[in-house]
């Protein structure tokens, strides 16, 4: 049974045979590039090897008097490129050469000429793929491009070394969260992403509906056939007024029974057509109202819905139920922010504990982020090389210095003086600082990249700067909160004790002027078999900067979402 | 530096010496469930050992007239249940054998008398913690509940046995998704939730929005402070114009420079309140319109913006840059489906691969769903044997088969000559079957579960019923398409590979009556460095109902959201 689309390649299972089993890629009749420069040797000892290789062309150039071409190539797979050799008698070597041709090539692996960069080059004898690019029009060319610029190109951007660089190192983080939690025994849990629970803070949300679109669609229909006016109603009602009294004659005229129950369908059916009328009447275009205000029951959840803001509360459930859980997804912000460091879609990871109390939430926290900087070292070294050199020289070294050096901890009160005694000292902050303020960005700054030069959890904060789920500590002051803050983006992470007396929990939210209702779902976790838990939240785009050393957020997430901008 | 909060427990030092290293969570001060009971001897090896253990009642008895009670406690880790016994002098009894009452204890595992269920048992001599729960109004009690009855109660319904294995099963094929993937080097990317650029399928779209909060908001700013009148207007364009008399009079006066520019000064501020009267009479309370439309201009992004049906389109971006790459993320969809296999929001796992066929393509997508087979045999056997317990006997070896056999691979002719040789040996479908029609969910289904009696990849579907971007064949009739079917649910994947032929997507999307302009990124993959790649896409909770056999795609999300319900 053939596929007529796709015939079977016959020097794929020759090259099946010669390829070392890691060289072929499994879904795809290439070998990645980073199965051969990727090795101890550079690839050195696979000269000799017959290999079909596929990518993108960074760089091309005739030589010879255009008797061979030198390619880069890469196909995403490693920063690295793959130098690829074609003769003029191979093909078309003015197409091969432009920057951004795709390329699908077979030969055999050679060791270089000595005093050339690469440990091993591809001699091509057969070119099985062209996908030119003209190099007139081509949006990102060679030349050195502004990661701004590049923004205009999102769809094209993957293809810059920065931006793949980028994506491998957020996708080697992204594993690393879950082999985290999954080794430590934590269930990956999907919390929503449409939620009607954050009622409180629904001025920066976004709504999900489709209300607007309901009512365009009525708008249309309403166009196209024009809603009854008065005076087809009149005439419903006078047709049903004139039928009723036709069955109301017969009957004192004693008309036969098949008279009276034709005229008593008759009447039925006006009647029907009545209300037919009468309801089509009410239909309004526009956006449905109640009371003057927009009627959500009937919207599609019957409800308000908007997207969320943090799974927190949701996986708070899941947590008094099956212990240890995370959520890893988006979450969605409408401020209109336009800095470097907010996006209106990025993703957050956020673990809940149950059975354990704010010193586990540290030490769990701790000990995420220290095996995401040991993971991009082990994984992602020649990514980070890049950006070291291109970005931040010195990402490598934090990285080594956050894996391997125990973080301070300090209570606010603590931190406080600290900056206090900086202040004395001659340090100028923009903010004031005193006992109660919320640390600037700034003052949590100082306090990891002067102060401590390593990253520092501050726990125990004032009760009034905090969520009335933090958990009330016994001075009544403050509550067990605490944040980690590292050089370079300054909080990374935040987190608390979750308030597990229901009594103390339910009067933090009167205190807070909430409403309780919204809430009692989330008190019935309290009311029924309450455990002490914790958890914490981590923004994993600022991971992502800590890590590269990168300065705008919108360069470090595929698809930037920001006041005025949503592209593809 | 002390944390007020939360002072080291003395016992958890000594607790940790005594412990294997396997037995305590790393951050929670007690041992798994799991950690005691899953072991290849039941736990009968850890007899003698001091433990810490927390969880949730299941169900509790007191026994020997009150002098001890024996607690069957769950911590989410696992389906078994830990045996806990406690005497009366330890603690309140009454309270402990509730139902869903929360217990940390710790006590000495114990082997019980011959005869017992159980390999170990908790002796307990400590209750640390007791959160209690009222069995009168518990809405969760030992009584066997419906899964209809637990989606009211979403909050606590992980806390059953059902509800909590779905859990884990979802957790481990998730983890095993990432696994697969990683292991064959793809990089995981995280597509857009917001998007601007399915513009056609709109109708069925979740729009994402601030519209309708900033309406609401200005309509509440209108009536505390209501917009200008025509006289507010007319009084600040009278003012204007005495203030430009003044000026006039001023010059002709030859008056002096102080005092004219004083007038000038004026007069300037005169104009500035106008345009700001003039400004706010512009304010119109609703949504904002422009040329009777609704004036997308000012919604956050700029423009409409909707929810993902599928990242697909954004991830061959990546896939044209880096080669393999997969998304798994949250999708949605604004039907009005109240069925039992649709949900508005779900979850999507979506590969893309460069240098590949539709053969590559099977071969990935067959690979993928014999790993997550295999997988869950390996890692939650337990759980499956209680899905095979309660809802379907054969999942288990369903798992077995589909791991091990090699998937049907059939053309959509040969595909429809089957169902017509069926019919014509009398077997009725409710919908006709003949070449150029959508395969329906019996069709399907009976070709993976009557006639091959395994998982059954149909590809090369007719043009006609398939998207624009798949890759057209040479008959010109058919395109690259392929679909999996399985037993128990129909199609679990839909893949293609994509048409990489510039010219011929063009007028793929000209043929189906597309515009073009929304593509133009689309199509730029084609125009520089063209790749032939393909993909596909698995309904994340179809893969659970297949693997688990549960009936109604609303237990097997953690949060469902369909038309009338979203809860928390």
């Amino acid at each position: 049974m053939g596929d007529q689309a796709t015939p079977p390649a016959p020097e794929l299972a020759a090259m099946a045979i010669n390829d070392g089993p890691c060289l072929k890629h499994p879904f795809s009749d290439r070998a990645p590039v980073r199965s051969i420069v990727c090795r101890p040797d550079g690839g050195a000892g696979l000269a000799g090897q017959r290999v079909r290789a596929g990518g993108w062309v960074k760089t091309g150039r005739e030589q010879g008097k255009g008797s061979f071409a030198f390619l880069e190539v890469n196909d995403g797979s490693c920063p690295a490129n793959l130098q690829v050799i074609v003769d003029a008698g191979v093909a078309d070597l003015s197409t091969l050469v432009q920057t951004g041709t795709c390329v699908l090539v077979e030969g055999l692996l050679k060791v270089p000429p000595e005093g050339t960069k690469q440990k091993i080059e591809l001699r091509v004898d057969k070119v099985l793929h062209v996908g030119p690019t003209d190099p007139a029009s081509y949006p990102i060319p060679k030349t050195k491009l502004s990661l701004e610029f590049l923004r205009d190109h999102i769809h094209l951007r993957p293809r810059t070394n920065t931006i793949s660089a980028v994506a491998r190192i957020r996708n080697a983080l992204a594993f690393a969260t879950h082999s985290f939690f999954q080794e430590h025994g934590f269930l990956y849990v999907h919390t929503p992403i449409i939620t009607t629970s954050d009622c409180e803070g629904a001025g920066e949300m976004f709504q999900a509906t489709t209300l607007i679109s309901e009512a365009e669609k009525l708008d249309k229909e309403l166009i196209l056939n024009p809603p009854p006016t008065e005076a087809d109603i009149e005439a419903a009602k006078c047709t049903v007024g004139e039928k009723s009294s036709v069955v109301a004659q017969l009957k004192a005229a004693k008309a036969t029974k098949e008279d009276i129950s034709a005229s008593v369908s008759d009447l039925k059916k006006a009647k029907e057509n009545l209300s037919r009328v009468e309801e089509r009447a009410k239909l309004k275009p526009g956006i449905p109202k109640k009371d003057g205000k927009i009627d959500y029951g009937q919207d599609f959840f019957g409800r308000q819905a908007f997207l969320t803001v943090s799974g927190q509360l949701q996986v708070e459930t899941y947590a008094c139920a099956v212990s240890s859980v995370y959520t890893f997804g988006p979450t969605f912000r409408a401020e209109h922010s336009h800095t470097s460091r907010h996006l209106a879609e990025f993703w957050m990871v956020e673990p809940e504990i149950a059975f354990a109390d704010l010193q586990d939430d540290m030490n769990c926290a701790e000990a995420y982020v220290k095996y995401m900087c040991q993971w991009l070292l082990n994984k992602c070294f020649d990514d980070m090389e890049l950006m070291a050199k291109l970005y931040d020289k010195g990402c490598i070294d934090r990285l080594r210095m956050v894996s391997s050096t125990p973080f301070e901890r300090i209570t606010y009160t603590e931190a406080v003086q600290l900056l206090e005694e900086a202040v004395r000292g001659g340090k100028e902050f923009e903010k004031n600082v005193e006992w109660g303020i919320d640390l600037a960005s700034e003052h949590e700054r100082y306090l990891t990249e002067d102060i401590f030069k390593k990253p520092v959890i501050v726990y125990n904060y004032p009760k009034g700067i905090k969520a009335f789920y933090m958990r009330l500590n016994d001075d009544s002051k403050t509550v067990a909160a605490m944040d980690i803050l590292v050089p370079k983006v300054g909080e990374l992470i935040g987190g608390s004790q979750r308030e597990e007396r229901y009594e103390v929990i339910q009067q933090r939210i009167a205190e807070m002027g909430l409403p309780l209702e919204p809430y009692e779902w989330y008190l019935d976790l309290r009311r029924y078999g309450t455990v002490k838990h914790c958890g914490f939240g981590l923004g994993f785009e600022r991971m992502i900067l800590f890590a590269t050393g990168i300065d705008n957020i919108r360069d470090v997430i595929p698809f930037p979402r920001y006041p005025g901008r949503a592209d593809l």
